[in-house]
């Protein structure tokens, strides 16, 4: 058995993939305890085997309790999952950081680049939990929650520079539906992971402008393209972007209608303004809105051309038309496939 | 000017692709020529401006002609674009063969693999036509027929061994809304081609037994994965398999309602016999039902795993239930991602 096995997991954050996390966790057979913040979600969660506020449909595991109090849920973990939104996850661990077991294995589920910093979620982890950044994993592939809550076959990549670790959280979150392939490459898995969301935007917008599969098609490929190109300068393996949590993940957010930056930038491309479509997302801002700054801030960084990430910048943040911006984006001028 | 420059073509075939395809060189400012088996269909072109068996929505432009007197068409031609379905295209070819002007590029539009001999396209074209493969083109991509037709911005391959001949054909089928990228890698982009039917058979088929996007995903990553092996050992250039060709072609056929291949997966899903589905399909068999039996063969002489094609195979032509078939592919042993 590795020394690194994991039984007791602590999910922190109760939202949509949150839950449905710490569901497969719990099905894989693990002790797992979610932290909601308030008190009413983990006391429905304990009462009724469902959160009301986040996966209203779905019957949750037995085996699965819930807390308000972090210390509690955090006590004995072989492995804490972080599933907090990625601009306020310092935050929120720096608060856990004293409670964190000393051995346990930090898992990243957010999916971001920090505004402020330019980091990717598993810096901001190795940083603020003050570890070594070899006991920091990260959880990403096609894994929509409402469907992965359904138990709809799926697999996924759990990525950690220390394949040892990697391998004790795949078999800690193996089940029937849920598939988890291991990765060493943390850089590569966490920037698709971000710039996936922006692509979903631009999707979402050229969905919005009435355009259908082929114009889907060839943002994704060409977003995917400049993803890989971003990847590159910051060390992250090609092969990565080809796999479940590049190709996969990207390909399951831009084409379901229950990805909330599609449906977002769907908004935008049928020409309501950033302000009426978060009023239309319940306030909130879709994750891409934010990672097009810091991603496009990155690129110009490391002198890398992404025109998709700087036209849904320029759209979310300059006002700018997204039609005549989708025009331009497409048309290009002539040249090789690769250059 | 290049020596290949590409003014007048002949559009071989004027069912909805080659029809849409010989759209695109007229309003690129060609001179084109689309041949159609019946009389009946040219005349409507001619007369009406419109296909009415293959494309009745769509409006001609003027300058498209059409006959169904292959040797008016091919008469002069500086590109002849085949756009015949593969698994007839060498005893079509062999009869326009002696029309054939001299130094035309041959551009095939088919995507499949001939099951009698497990020969791509462009190997059939060389042969029977008896020229060089430098003069052998194929175009490919997210072209979705009836999107291209009505203009939607989307993007596309012209692959050719020659290169001057590929920017040729680029620039002759270059517009607006249509935009092209040479490369030289015709293996890697007509095995795309003949793969992604396949794949879109999967998907189909898990639509059809009620599987979402993260299914989906899983099994577009996984059968560009396999694509992708197969293409190694025959010399295809990998990258060529993140391109528009490959996951391009590949996202817009799997996602799309209006994918023919898809649309019979889910038939089968659905629990349809391969005779209920090819009914229902006005007679036709999907091309991804073929090509599996060659890919299946190729795989298998090259020592190649190919579980997703072995699946749909299984599925197509033993009479294999899809939904355990589907579960035993998805739920494959333990291991690292590239493996």
């Amino acid at each position: 058995m590795s020394e690194h096995a994991v039984h007791r997991v602590a999910v922190l954050g109760a939202g949509t993939w949150g839950t449905t996390f710490a569901k497969v966790l719990a099905d894989a057979g693990c002790d797992v305890t979610l932290w909601a913040r308030r008190a009413a979600v983990a006391d429905a969660v304990n009462a009724k085997r469902i959160n009301t506020e986040y996966l209203p449909d779905v019957e949750l595991p037995p085996s699965l309790r819930a807390t308000d109090d972090a210390a509690e849920a955090l006590h004995g973990a072989d492995a804490v999952v972080l599933a907090v939104p990625s601009q306020s996850l310092r935050e929120n661990l720096a608060g856990w950081q004293p409670l964190l077991p000393p051995a346990a294995t930090l898992v990243s589920l957010a999916k971001g680049v920090e505004l402020s910093t330019l980091k990717r979620m598993s810096e901001v982890v190795a940083e603020v939990a003050d570890v070594a950044m070899s006991r920091v994993a990260v959880v990403s592939g096609p894994n929509l929650a409402r469907e992965v809550a359904e138990e709809q076959p799926t697999a996924t990549v759990v990525a950690c520079g220390d394949h040892d670790r990697a391998v004790a959280l795949q078999h800690a979150c193996s089940t029937g539906y849920f598939r988890p392939y291991t990765n060493t490459d943390l850089v590569g898995v966490e920037l698709a992971g971000a710039c996936k969301n922006v692509i979903a935007l631009a999707c979402g917008m050229a969905s919005g402008l009435g355009y259908g599969s082929n114009t889907m098609s060839t943002l994704i490929t060409r977003g995917l393209a400049e993803t890989g190109r971003l990847g590159a300068v910051l060390g992250a393996d090609p092969m990565t972007f080809a796999g479940l949590a590049g190709l996969g993940d990207l390909v399951a957010t831009c084409a379901s209608p229950l990805s909330r930056n599609r449906t977002f930038g769907q908004r935008l491309g049928r020409g309501e303004s950033l302000s009426q479509a978060q009023e239309a997302a319940h306030g909130q801002v879709a994750e891409g809105v934010k990672s097009c700054s810091s991603l496009r801030e990155l690129a110009e960084r490391h002198g890398v051309e992404m025109p998709l990430t700087d036209v849904v910048y320029r759209v979310c943040h300059e006002g700018v038309d997204p039609g005549p911006a989708a025009g331009r984006l497409l048309g290009r001028e002539r040249k090789p496939e690769r250059s």
